[in-house]
């Protein structure tokens, strides 16, 4: 469907960019197959050239542990956020080297430590096979049926692209379903860690000042990736910009925002509303009370639990606004009105009929998976067992068990095109605690017993007469799944080398599989019959409006613009730009004190440095989470900034683009080279930064 | 009932001591009305005489704002702890002084401060009154009907008494119900503090070590009481020890816990487990990241938030601890057993089928309250509206309509006998902070809505069609009730002058009024039919075993004992006493980091402290939160130290007493002594207490 549409999609984009320039300002997180050329010709008058998005695109990374990141270099620089390479950070660290905390410079080659599960993508093709995948499924199949068709399709055409080209592939559902593309990744596995900051500088300001500006932060951290143990070779990488930005300068930015519901209907956003966020906003919370305190009883659990607690308390900021975002009129009147528009609209074209059904079955399937929401996450999600061992032993289980079906049969993550992206993980020696994983699987226990209530079967039998923390010590105590030899050997013996093993965290997965994999095929088969619906959605809005809107986010590569530009507050201007004078002065204003102290080597070479040096700036492109780390290019092409955050208002952008008061916040080019140069003296890596190789 | 049954008291006990000295250890906090003589003289070999109860009874103070404390000298000098004063030090306190953090010391009887809104009670007598009640609720009555009519009758002795003596005067309602006391209370308003460390010290490893052992607080406050201007002449205060304990020694506990639940039937105790605590647990950590959050914003949000973030944090442990006893076999099986032998062996009797129908009964009404139970705790909770503003809104609301009404009529808190206390707290000038209200206002808000569900009719009319931070903010911004003067016109003009004020808070009162008193009415409906349920099982009880168990708690006096004992934890043993040697060490183990800092004054005079002076202690009394500040006397009747926490183990106490692990923590005498002379200077006050009056 949307390939024949996209043949005339620059006779319609004419029509519809003035009335998206009028109405939806700058929205949207573009397909690079199907970039806004119209709309920024019109209002920035520059033209996005084949050549400037294939270079682009190609020097565009994806951390596959969620974020985003850019070639720098031709000998294979990446650059990221810190918050992004903390996961990483924190797998390299131990009780006696804590590069999270402390930073990391490798001043030679062999000095560069290489990540214990890191994979990089960078996106070489797109291809439209929404033909081919709604081919296979039978017009007759619904809810289940239909469901295992289309996945049967597409592990088929992710399958014969990994054979023919040896590049990963991932078929991609995009508009709910209104569309399916085949993304082709070159991918990277020997990723090595050349620099951080102190985690201090990098994340200055902690959680108060989290998604807040004015901001002070260095968010970056640098790796490189490697080939046959060579630094790789690397064609598209982006410029450093010496100059950087000003306010008003159009920036683009490419990164892979990982998911959006700008195209929820409103039976959709009501149960965002009424089922998942009333469930998510609490045991965020729970889980952040539960490492903050655990956190606080000793430095070493502290640096254990760092990086997991910081995701909760940045989720929890991202969910506390999406909530009152949509416990607000101001957010959901205008959605209101828009589906009513569209809907009445549609009601008197031939498939009028077809539409307003379609609506309904987005409402039914929603109320269905309204029903089983909290199990699902709870048991197939696995909140109610929350801990690295739990997640081992599942997937060691269900490995045996998908492997002998075949490929199109299985569940998605076990299929072949996934395969070696599965075992990088599944052998991944990254260090596991015991008492953390003791201490949140307690808690999950706890919450499991909560939700299901305590008599429910399933409960009764996984407490096995324990209390939540008797038998969370148990089982952590007893498996082991920690093992990354026992995971070998499991994994390789097969279903019978799973079962002999009686190791009681599998024994645990086996339980509740039964009734896991049954949520999730319930689960499944009600986002078929929504994709279905959107389907039909998505061809009569097409019909009506043409591509003019970029589908919601998939954690796949897109291309947002927007310009540098001030907003207002509380009936304050809040300045474009933030600098190292700032951060001093914020430092000043508390005492020094966690989490707004400086390491010592900023406080002593203070003087050496040029505190005027713009640090961090605000902009309007349309981001998300997973946009962390995307860099921020020019209309030269040029590396200008480094994504790392949105401010409050930004949090609504998961349903509702906006401009007034909604920014995106980037590291400045220059504060990275400044401070490379006079704080961290790492002067060989500034210069290949602006070279764009090594000496 | 209990009338009759207290003649035969003593015959019964010979029994009944050597049955709960093999069995239940020293469990019980005793009424002072039926001390357990027997007990004590047959395992302790001491004579608890009239003499020595009414001494300690009489120096035993009341916090009305939830603790305990005692007198300590003839010139009303009272102790409590920290926590206890924090309320107070916090309301004390403006931006430029912070006595919660700082500490204070008043050098001369002109320096002490005059509390805000402190009323103290001390225990004159008690009377039962159990017929009377009881006989006031005809036999036919049930639910709606009987609790009106025993309100009535409460309100009635309460007013006749208060006329009578003039001393503070509240019905108590023991045993769930099966026995009512009327007690009377001397009251002092006029409270001033005279000596508070700072929080560092008294709350040193803050959260973290929160209920944790070893433990090294300082966790005291003084205040004095004043008659006429004038110190009060005390004839009852407990003499300060000079040797303190020593391992082994008995010690007694005179204080006021709040509540226990040690009598719920297992229908009740399954409420608690899957209704009550599943709703408190994840508010008050909802709660907690709140005001963490802002807390971490700047420095004065953090003082101005402190004191209650501190009650959330407890409350966060202690309700944690109870969740996971409640989910434990080890808790819950001998609670299933001892309820199913109490009901085989009362089937065999007379009112056999009375008593399993009592059983029947309390489920029934806890089933009701369940269905209820967020919605009575949300609007008539005034979980839905966290804030003082509406609180302040709703009294004003409420006693309009209230006062009119016969005294028997009205709502509990409106009562005759209340109203000294009610208009002291009504008309509290301590500081509000809009900022704060906002705040916590906006996320009461967002969980009514989430409970209740957006679409609801009330929610919608409580949002008004904004969101809940616009809502909160426009309420906190327009309401007039933070103004004392406003507060105390509208209080004397009554309901004409309430309604014709339009505030908006006020208003907003009004309007969830009718549901929340609906609520109410219903919750107390069953309570009342839960009460008389208890009665017959209690009557029953008695029959059989006579007054060997203690009611459970109430926050009145109570008193409770049992020896200075180590105990052993993951296998090691945890020594029972603690010292400032240990502070220090704990101290330099952090870094001298937040919440393991000490102030500048103790680091300086360290060299001048004996170290080895015992700081805090463990025994085993029966405690449980209101507790805390209440005196720790030995067998002389002298003041030994002061309660100011249990260990983790502890926290079931709430439905079950056990003495292998959990234990009282107290603060030692000679720490107090010693770091009042050689940390803070303090001498003449160390002088009053050692001598029980000033020089």
């Amino acid at each position: 469907m949307l390939l024949a549409s996209m043949k005339v999609r620059s006779v319609l984009l004419v029509l519809t960019s003035l009335l998206a320039g009028a109405i939806r300002a700058d929205e949207g997180m573009w397909l690079y197959s199907a970039p806004p050329r119209e709309q920024i010709k019109a209002k920035y008058g520059f033209e996005l050239t084949e050549a400037w998005l294939e270079h682009v695109m190609k020097s565009s990374v994806r951390f596959n542990s969620g974020g985003s990141g850019s070639f720098v270099s031709a000998e294979g620089l990446v650059i990221t956020n810190h918050h992004v390479g903390a996961d990483d950070l924190q797998k390299l660290s131990d009780e006696q080297h804590n590069y999270l905390r402390d930073g990391f410079y490798a001043r030679t080659a062999a000095d560069e430590k290489k990540c214990v599960d890191l994979e990089l993508n960078v996106l070489q093709s797109i291809e439209d096979i929404t033909a081919r995948v709604n081919a296979a499924v039978p017009a007759s199949a619904t809810g289940d049926d239909a469901a295992k068709a289309r996945r049967r399709v597409m592990a088929e055409i992710e399958k014969e692209s990994l054979d023919r080209t040896g590049l990963r592939s991932d078929v991609v559902t995009l508009y709910q379903g209104g569309a399916y593309h085949l993304y082709r990744f070159k991918k990277y596995t020997d990723v090595r860690l050349v620099f951080a900051p102190e985690q201090q500088a990098a994340f200055f300001g902690g959680d108060p000042d989290n998604f807040e500006f004015p901001r002070f932060d260095l968010d970056i951290c640098l790796f490189r990736v490697y080939e046959n143990n060579q630094p790789a070779k690397i064609q598209h990488f982006l410029k450093w910009s010496r100059q950087g930005t000003k306010e008003g300068d159009l920036t683009f930015v490419s990164g892979h925002p990982g998911s959006t519901n700008r195209q929820y209907t409103m039976a959709e956003l009501e149960f965002l509303r009424d089922t998942q966020y009333p469930y998510v906003v609490p045991r965020i919370k729970r889980i952040e009370v539960l490492l903050s305190n655990w956190s606080a009883r000793s430095d070493e659990n502290a640096r254990r639990a760092r990086d997991e607690l910081f995701g909760f308390q940045n989720s929890r900021k991202v969910y506390d606004g999406r909530q009152n975002g949509l416990y607000s009129a101001a957010i959901l009147a205008p959605k209101v009105a828009q589906e009513k528009s569209f809907q009445d609209q549609a009601r008197d074209r031939a498939n009028g009929a077809e539409v307003s059904a379609a609506y309904d079955r987005i409402a039914n399937a929603v109320r269905a998976q309204a029903k089983i929401y909290k199990n699902y996450r709870m048991l197939e999600g696995g909140h109610a067992f929350m801990c690295d061992s739990f997640d081992l032993a599942r997937r060691l289980l269900r490995a045996a068990e998908e492997r002998p079906k075949p490929n199109g049969e299985r569940l998605k993550e076990y299929g072949d095109a996934r395969r070696e992206s599965f075992e990088l993980s599944l052998f991944s020696d990254k260090p596991i605690y015991t008492d953390l994983e003791t201490l949140t699987l307690a808690d999950a226990l706890t919450l499991f017993a909560e939700n299901a209530g305590f008599d429910d079967p399933l409960v009764q039998q996984v407490l096995a007469g324990k209390s939540p923390r008797e038998r969370a010590a148990e089982l952590i105590n007893a498996t082991k799944v920690r093992d990354v030899a026992f995971r070998k050997k499991l994994y390789s013996g097969g279903a019978a080398a799973v079962a002999a093993a009686k190791d009681p965290m599998i024994e645990l997965a086996r339980l509740i599989d039964p009734t896991a994999r049954a949520l999730r095929k319930d689960w499944e088969a009600n986002e078929e019959l929504r994709q279905q619906a959107h389907n039909v959605i998505e061809k009569a809005r097409f019909a009506m409006e043409g591509p003019a809107r970029a589908p919601d986010a998939t954690f796949t590569l897109r291309l947002s613009y927007g310009p540098v530009k001030s907003y207002e507050e509380d009936g304050k201007r809040v300045a474009a730009y933030t600098d190292f004078a700032g951060m001093f002065a914020r430092n000043a204003e508390h005492h020094n004190k966690e989490p707004f102290d400086l390491p010592a080597r900023w406080m002593d070479r203070k003087a050496a440095l040029n505190l005027k040096t713009p640090l961090n700036f605000v902009h309007t492109p349309d981001i998300i989470g997973g946009n962390s780390g995307s860099p921020v290019v020019n209309t030269a092409g040029e590396w200008v900034g480094i994504i790392f955050d949105g401010n409050l208002a930004s949090l609504v952008l998961d349903f509702a683009y906006e401009d007034v008061h909604a920014r995106a916040i980037s590291v400045d080019c220059r504060a990275i080279i400044e401070a490379m140069r006079k704080v961290y003296g790492v002067d060989p890596l500034a210069e290949e930064l602006l070279n764009g190789r090594r000496k």
